[in-house]
């Protein structure tokens, strides 16, 4: 008996390594179609990876993998205990896969993929109306794969799950109050402020090609592995990671706009660098994979904000940027590039805003997100509950629903419980930084002097190499010795705006 | 029953054309490896294409295609020509990969990956006794291979046949007799002849983004359609067509060599032209396949060799090579160059050796591999016998094993069988060239004009739009009108190499 259990785990594993590497192949196939894919291919690449997509749920959905998870799940004696985080996290992901109903998966997939095309019409032409059937739809669709899925409290943890497993609105829910309260009087402040950061200087021609020498002297500098990765453009950013040893980011130039491309690579390098420190010798299983969403979000935010976006940092990578940009920055120090780096405004648009106001864009996305999926609100509400909500939380008005309510794909893409891992990502990455300063002694002047191996090292000990092993919620206890909380994010804003904008008292919380 | 089988023939097609596009993704995860790929990532890329291919079989040799293969073979009332020539293709196929038993193609897939490692390190060393053992047991699975796919004739048929379908040694051995016995007395005039062209303007420096530019501007030139390919550099040029509209190549270049890129890619844009020209309607079915590697290599050399080192062509592409490369070529006309591209000398070298030497090259590896895969020869005969041969041939003699029986992949990839595909492209090129010069008026006016359309215009017609429609000896029986024959190579060689040499009279055939 011992025996066969002995060759049962090899035998799940060596499956489910199989369907690792075929997911991997879809990424490839993935970040090829955003990256180097000829135009035309565009339809050939739709059919490969939707045959992708079926071998992967066929190999990861068979009936053996379950058999082989029940008993390994029953009797594990003989696992050590990665192994048995292995068949816990193989088991969570088999009973996601399996609980949906093939018809629901058929209709998920198709009814999505028209809602895309009349989002992208209807964002074109500001036309919430044409867009209101498909995401009714969609929302549907949405609440059955709620039911089917299963929850405790509230249907939204059911979706929530996928992205950050184990989060529940219940835990959610006071998180997010905490912050919003926290954050109204910071944003008062900041937009009410009468002296600004000007941020002129920003605009000024930046020619790509230095951009990009720039970014990728930064790459290195972070300690992104040169012969593991990749960076090359794409119309939107993102990170793909095929295994710790082939990792792509991309990003995007702007002449115009100094931050975009620099502050891009740094995000995507935060999230490069997490993949990167997943274990190799585990590849292929849940313990060299991304713990959640909220957790990958907290490498980038980190690098870009936390580190990249400091005075230290700056400091540092002032002379890079007089090398090649002596022009453009003459007369320009360090600490009014960083004072030009942090302006706060409120602007309707998600992507655009800066760590401060980006929360609020969140929190008022999660309230229209649970309401919606129990039918407290309808999609037809939706265009004048976003202004509302705009209005109260930033002062602001969108222009038309093309800068409001349609401004973001993820409904169309049935992506309902994901925005509320941005928000998490932000809070992990504080919380976690409060600890570094504690940990990494002197920090602010290996920053400046660049040296960010010790602070690498932190995040690899304490986060990365852990994979899937605990989840999040533990692996983010785990790491800063307490459970998350807003309150670290919003002491990490009030110390740094309080600097840029020369604020030394915030006023009292508002309710 | 009619009704019935007009479900099978869709449920099939559904099948095979699932497997296609899982190919597709292979080939896609190969391109990658050689372009694009972080030197780390090799070891999770081999579990990637091992995964796929590992679907891609399982997919294709399901007892279910067997099934309606079998009852659609039967019975194929109801479908068109097409889709009987798909039916009768699969069938092939699936015949071809469910006759070799699984033990067998894990064991050549381990035993060539290991003995591809060997040759590396042999022919590093020019040391043939360290590959020798492992080629002994390539060998002896290519016989298995042979006995288990079945022959009438000689097992050699069993194994071509995968890369040239319905070719036989019967049918070959005449055509590489008569074309030996062809270029015998080609060879010595041109090796003896007094005057020689003079190649030493085509060492001189290029600068690459020059060259790479020019090579950009032929691809167009030729037809190849931007929006559906990519150049891209690898340290061995290919073409990898994942659909009509998602075609690749790539290039290497050699500053102090002209010829190597600008040539180089005109054959992989032969190629490219093949696949781009492959109904697109018919994607995902061995309509919109490559017949076999004989015509694929017809569309290359006939692009590269017939059309690309033509006087014509080099008049056409003569005033842009000057614009770009002034000084390099200063003084040298079009003429020049024609006859400094078309000097003929012998080296040891297949793969850098000119297109008429070419061929005895491929002499020589097939009589040893039809000999060693019988027993006639052992593989520890292979260096003396190959030396006799090159001195025969080519009146040379390689300095070591590296240069002579250890220069080429092929045998330790278990590629036996291979090698006279690109003999027959050359043969299939000159008659497919012999054709258009009568069917299209003043071709080479037209190409001294780089007006190649008529051209491209004649191969899609009478090539490129039948993917597997007739079996390849057919499809150029239809295309010229005649069966193959070496007499049109040789002619095109007396031709062209007359007027370069300055010669009239070949002397006789020699036996």
């Amino acid at each position: 008996m011992a025996k066969d259990m002995k060759k049962k785990y090899p035998e799940l594993k060596r499956r489910m390594k199989e369907a690792q590497a075929i997911g991997a192949a879809s990424g490839l196939a993935g970040w090829d179609q955003e990256t180097m894919m000829p135009p035309k291919a565009a339809g050939s690449r739709a059919e490969q990876l939707a045959a992708l997509a079926g071998v992967y749920h066929e190999k990861t959905t068979e009936p053996a993998i379950g058999r082989l998870l029940r008993k390994l799940t029953k009797d594990g004696k003989g696992l050590g205990s990665g192994e048995r985080a292995c068949v816990r996290e193989w088991m969570r992901d088999y009973r996601r896969a399996t609980k949906l109903p093939v018809d629901l998966v058929r209709e998920l997939a198709k009814v999505t993929s028209l809602a895309q095309d009349a989002w992208i019409k209807a964002r074109r032409a500001s036309d919430f109306g044409s867009f209101a059937p498909w995401l009714k739809r969609v929302v549907a669709l949405k609440r059955r794969e709620a039911k089917c899925l299963g929850y405790k409290g509230h249907p939204y943890d059911a979706l929530l799950d996928a992205y950050e497993p184990e989060m529940t609105v219940e835990m959610l829910d006071p998180i997010i109050e905490g912050l919003r309260e926290g954050l109204v009087p910071i944003v008062a402040a900041l937009l009410g402020a009468r002296k600004k950061p000007d941020s002129r200087v920003l605009t000024r021609r930046y020619p790509e090609a230095l951009q990009e020498e720039l970014c990728r002297e930064v790459m290195g500098i972070m300690g992104v592995d040169r012969e593991a990765s990749r960076l090359d453009r794409s119309a939107h950013p993102f990170c793909c990671g095929m295994a710790p040893t082939d990792v792509r980011i991309t990003t995007r130039f702007n002449e115009r706009w100094l931050p975009q491309a620099l502050y891009g690579v740094m995000h995507e390098s935060g999230h490069a660098l997490y993949e990167q420190g997943l274990p190799m010798k585990q590849h292929g299983t849940p313990l060299a994979e991304a713990v959640s969403l909220g957790v990958h979000e907290s490498q980038s935010r980190l690098w870009e904000n936390m580190i990249g976006r400091s005075l230290p940092f700056v400091k540092f990578i002032h002379p890079r940027l007089k090398k090649r940009f002596p022009a453009q920055l003459a007369g320009v120090g360090p600490r009014e590039l960083f004072r030009a780096l942090g302006r706060v405004e409120a602007t309707p648009i998600r992507v655009e805003s800066d760590e401060v106001t980006y929360n609020l864009h969140i929190v008022l996305r999660y309230d229209l997100e649970k309401a919606l999926l129990v039918g407290d609100i309808g999609v037809r509400d939706l265009p004048g509950l976003w202004n509302d909500r705009m209005k109260e939380l930033l002062g602001i008005t969108p222009k038309d629903d093309a800068h409001g309510v349609l401004q973001d794909t993820h409904w169309a893409q049935g992506l309902i419980g994901y925005f509320p891992t941005y928000l998490l990502g932000n809070l992990n990455a504080a919380q976690l930084w409060h600890r570094i300063r504690r940990d990494v002694p002197a920090v602010d002047s290996k920053i400046a002097k660049g040296s960010l191996g010790p602070i690498l090292k932190w995040l690899r000990e304490r986060v990365h190499r852990h994979g899937r092993r605990f989840p999040p919620a533990e692996l983010i206890r785990r790491a800063t010795g307490r459970p998350l909380s807003p309150g670290y994010f919003i002491e990490y804003l009030k110390g740094k705006y309080g600097e840029i904008y020369d604020i030394s008292s915030w006023g009292p919380a508002r309710g």
